[in-house]
C-alpha cells in the first residue's frame, strides 16, 4: 500500500517541472514584405518551445502528433523580441498536451503584448518509435487546474476532428459548446 | 442589370485558379534526433503554400490569421519529397480559406503516401495593414463544393473557439456535431 | 517476343511522369543590396527541382552531373513568388537531361514573366555511388520530341566543352552551328 | 531634493529585471562533423541572449561592443537542448556588461550540466548610433553585488587589452591579479 | 596627349586585383542523402565568390548576367573544405567574365582535389539597375594572356546560345570548333 | 642522429601553411534592426576561419576551446564584403593558437577599414575526442615571431581567467602588465 502511493508520487510530476522559456528576435528571413513576422515560422517557433518541454517534462524524446488551432491577431514586427513559454497541462499514458502562450515586443518603442497561444500534443517515443509511458501531471496552480480540467474536452474535440469519436460520445465537449443542453 | 452580372462574374474565381503546389527536399535541419521532419517545420511550409495560394486567388498580399487543427501521423523521413498542394476553398470578404493537402515520398523506397492536411485563413490587406475585398469563389468539382459548404461549419468553430462567437448561434456546426437533431 | 516488347514498354516513362513543379517566395537573404534575388540563390533552387524531377523520373537517389549556360534576363524581386517547372527531356542509360523553366510573379502588381531556364543533368547511383540504369523516355507533345531531338546536340557540346569529345565527331552539333555546311 | 532621491530611483533598476532565458535545440547544421556544436555557433546564440537581455533592461536599441575571452570545456551534442541566461551585471553611463551561463542538457540520456559563460558588453544607441544613458543598476543578491564588483576589474582589463589603458592605472585588476603586493 | 594615356592607365586594372577566396565547410544542409555537397549549393558559392571578385574588380555593384556549362566530376564529402577562388579574365565595357576554379579537402583524411572550374559572367550597374563602365582588364601571366583570348569565344557561343548572334558571325567560335578550317 | 633531425623538421610547419582567407557578404539576417552586422555572427564567422586555419595546419579535425576578449569597435554594413584572414600563431602539443583579423569593405562606396581582430585556440582531437599531437610551429617573418612571443603571455592569461593558474606564476603575464618590475 505505501510502496504503491510511493511509486505513485515518483511518476508525478508539476507542470512548473516542464516550465521552457524561449527569446527570439524577428530577423528579416522571417517576415513577409510588410515586415511582419510570418505565421508559419511563429508555428516553427512554438513547435520548438513545446517540444523542449515535453522532452523535460518526460525526459524522452517527443514527436509532435497535433497542434490545435491557432489564430494571429496582432502582427509582430521586425526586430520584435519574441518570448515563448511553454507548460505541461496534462499527461494520457504516452502523450502531453502543452499550453505555449506567445509575448512580442517592441523593446525600443516600449510596447508589449501578448500575441497569441496555442495547444501542442505531444508522445514520447523510443529510438525504435514506439511510444513510452510518461508521468501523470499534478496542476498545482488555479490556472493549472483549470487548464487540466479542459484538456479533457480539447481531447475529444481532436478526436472528433481527426475522426476518431463521434460526436454523440463527446460528452465532455458537448458541455463546452452547448452547456445548456 | 446586365452590367451587374458581368462584373459579379469579374469578381469571382474558381478554386482551380489558386492551385499552388511545393516541393521540398527533407533536410538535416528539418529533423529531429530520430531523422523525422519536425512538425513545427512542415507547418512553416504549410503556410507558405497556402499564402502562396492565398496571393494568387486575390492578386493581393495576404496575412495568416489562422491555422485549424492539424495532426501529424506518420513520420516523414530526413531525404524525403514532401509535395504539398493548396487550394482556396471559400472566400469570405476580405478572408479566404486555404485547404492544403501533404504527400510524402521515399523514392528510392518506392513509397509514396499521404501524410496530412490542414486549413488556412488569410487575409488580404493593402500596405498599410487594411483589409481588402477578394473574389468570391465558385467551386467546379464535387470534391470543391463539399469542401465550400463544409468552410461554414469550419468558420462557425473558428470563431467559438477564439470566444467571438456563442455556441447557440453555430447553427451549422451544431448540425455537424449533433446531425440528429 | 512479346515478352520483351512488354519489358521494355514497362521500361520506358513520359516526361509527364517526371514533371516537378516548385514554389518560392523570395525572402531578404536571397538578394543582394538592390533587393534582387541573387543568381546563385535561383541556381540552387533549380538545381533542387530538377534533383526531384530526376529522382522521380528514375525511382533512384540522382547526383547533378551538369548545367548547361544559363542567363539571368531579368531581375526578380524581393517577395515576388518563383515558379520552377521541371521535366526529363531524355534519357541515355544511367543519365537524365531535365529542362527547366522559371517564372517570376509581382502578384499585388498583377505581372508575370518568364524568367530563364536551363538544362541539368543527373546520374542516377546506388547508395556505393555507382551508375544505375534509368527508364527509356518516350517524348509524347510535339515540345517534347523537340527536346528529346535537341538533347543530343546539347550532350555533344558538354562533351566538348568538357574535354572528352573532339569537334569532328560532333556531328550532329555541326548541324546546330553551322547548318549551312 | 525629494524630487532628485525619486528621479535617481527611477533611473535605476535590478538585474532581475534584465534576465533573459533562451532554449535551443543543436540541429545538425550546428555541428561539426564528430556531431558537436561548433563554438562559434554558441557565441552567436550567447550574443542574441545577452543583447535581448541589454535591450530589456535599456529600453533602446543596442550593440555589441566586446566579449570577454570565453572557454568551451564540454562538448555540447547534436541534439542537446542549451539554456542560456542572461543578466545584467553593472551599467556604466551607455554600456552595459550582460553575464550569460550556459546549460546543456542531453534529456533522453539524463543528463544536464554547466556548458560554459561569458561576459559581453553592449551599448544604448539611438537610430543615428549615437550612445544613449542607460539606467544604474542596483545589485540585490549576494551573486549580484559580487558581480558588481568585479565589473570594475573586467572593464580595466578590457581596456588594457584593447590597448586604451596603461597597465599601471588598473588598480582595480592589479588587486584581482596579484593581491598579494 | 600625355593625359589622355595617363586617364587609360587608370582605367586598366589587372586579374591579380580582382582575386578573391572563399573557404567553406560542408555542414549536413549542403549535401544529399548520401552525404555529398548537392550541386546547386556549389553553384550558389561560385556565384558569391565570383561576384565579389567583380565587385572588387569593378568597385561598383554588379548582378550575375550569365554563368557558362559546369560539369562536377567528382564528389565533395561532408566536413571536407571547399576553396573557391575568382579571377577576372576580362572586361568588356560595362560586363566582367570571371573564372572560378574549386578544390577541395579532406583534411583528416589527407586528400586535396580539384573540384570543377566555371565561368560566371557579371555586369556592373548603379542604384537604378543602369550599366555602368567597367575598367578595362590587362592580364599579365601567361595564364591570365591564354584566358583573356578564350573569353572572346566563350563570348560568341554564350550569344549563340542566347539566339543572340548567329552562327556564321561566329568567327571566333568557328576557329575554336573546326581549326582546321 | 640525422634521423632525429629530419624527424623534427618534418613535424614543424610556418604560420604561412596555415594560413586562411574567408569573404562573407553580410546578408539581412546577419544584421540588426539598423542594418549592421551583428557582432554573434561576426564571432560566428571567425570561428569558422580560424578552425580551418587550425585544422590545415595539424591534418586534423579540431574543436575550439576558447576565444580571447574581442571588442567591436566600429559597425559593418549590410551589403559590406567581409574579409577574414587566419594564421596560427604558435602550437603547444595538441593545442594551436589562432590570430584572425577581418576588414570590411563597402566596394561601391569606395570604403575598406580594419573592424577587428582575435585569438581562438583550438585542440586537435581524434574520432574518440581524445587529444593528437599537432606540429611545432616556426615562426619567420618579424611580425609571425613577435605573436609567437606573445603567445605565452596570452596562454597565461586564460590560465588565469579560467581559474587553472595562479597569478604568481604567471611570469610572462607579469612582464605585460607591470613590464617596469
Amino acid at each position: 500500500m505505501l510502496f504503491n502511493c510511493i511509486e505513485k508520487m515518483e511518476n508525478t510530476k508539476s507542470p512548473a517541472e516542464s516550465q521552457t522559456i524561449m527569446n527570439e528576435i524577428v530577423l528579416p528571413n522571417d517576415t513577409n514584405t510588410l515586415h511582419n513576422l510570418m505565421g508559419g515560422k511563429l508555428l516553427h517557433w512554438m513547435d520548438i518551445c513545446a517540444a523542449i518541454s515535453a522532452q523535460k517534462y518526460s525526459g524522452k524524446t517527443v514527436v509532435t502528433v497535433s497542434v490545435d488551432s491557432v489564430s494571429f491577431k496582432k502582427s509582430i514586427r521586425l526586430g520584435d523580441v519574441v518570448t515563448l513559454e511553454a507548460k505541461v497541462t496534462r499527461a494520457f499514458n504516452s502523450s502531453m498536451e502543452v499550453h505555449i502562450i506567445v509575448h512580442a515586443a517592441d523593446i525600443p518603442g516600449g510596447e508589449v503584448y501578448k500575441s497569441n497561444e496555442a495547444y501542442y500534443t505531444f508522445v514520447a517515443i523510443d529510438r525504435s518509435g514506439s511510444p513510452l509511458k510518461v508521468p501523470q501531471l499534478i496542476p498545482e496552480t488555479e490556472e493549472e487546474i483549470k487548464k487540466f480540467d479542459g484538456a479533457l474536452r480539447r481531447r475529444q474535440l481532436r478526436l472528433i476532428l481527426a475522426g476518431k469519436m463521434k460526436p454523440d460520445e463527446a460528452t465532455e465537449l458537448k458541455a463546452l459548446f452547448f452547456p445548456e443542453e
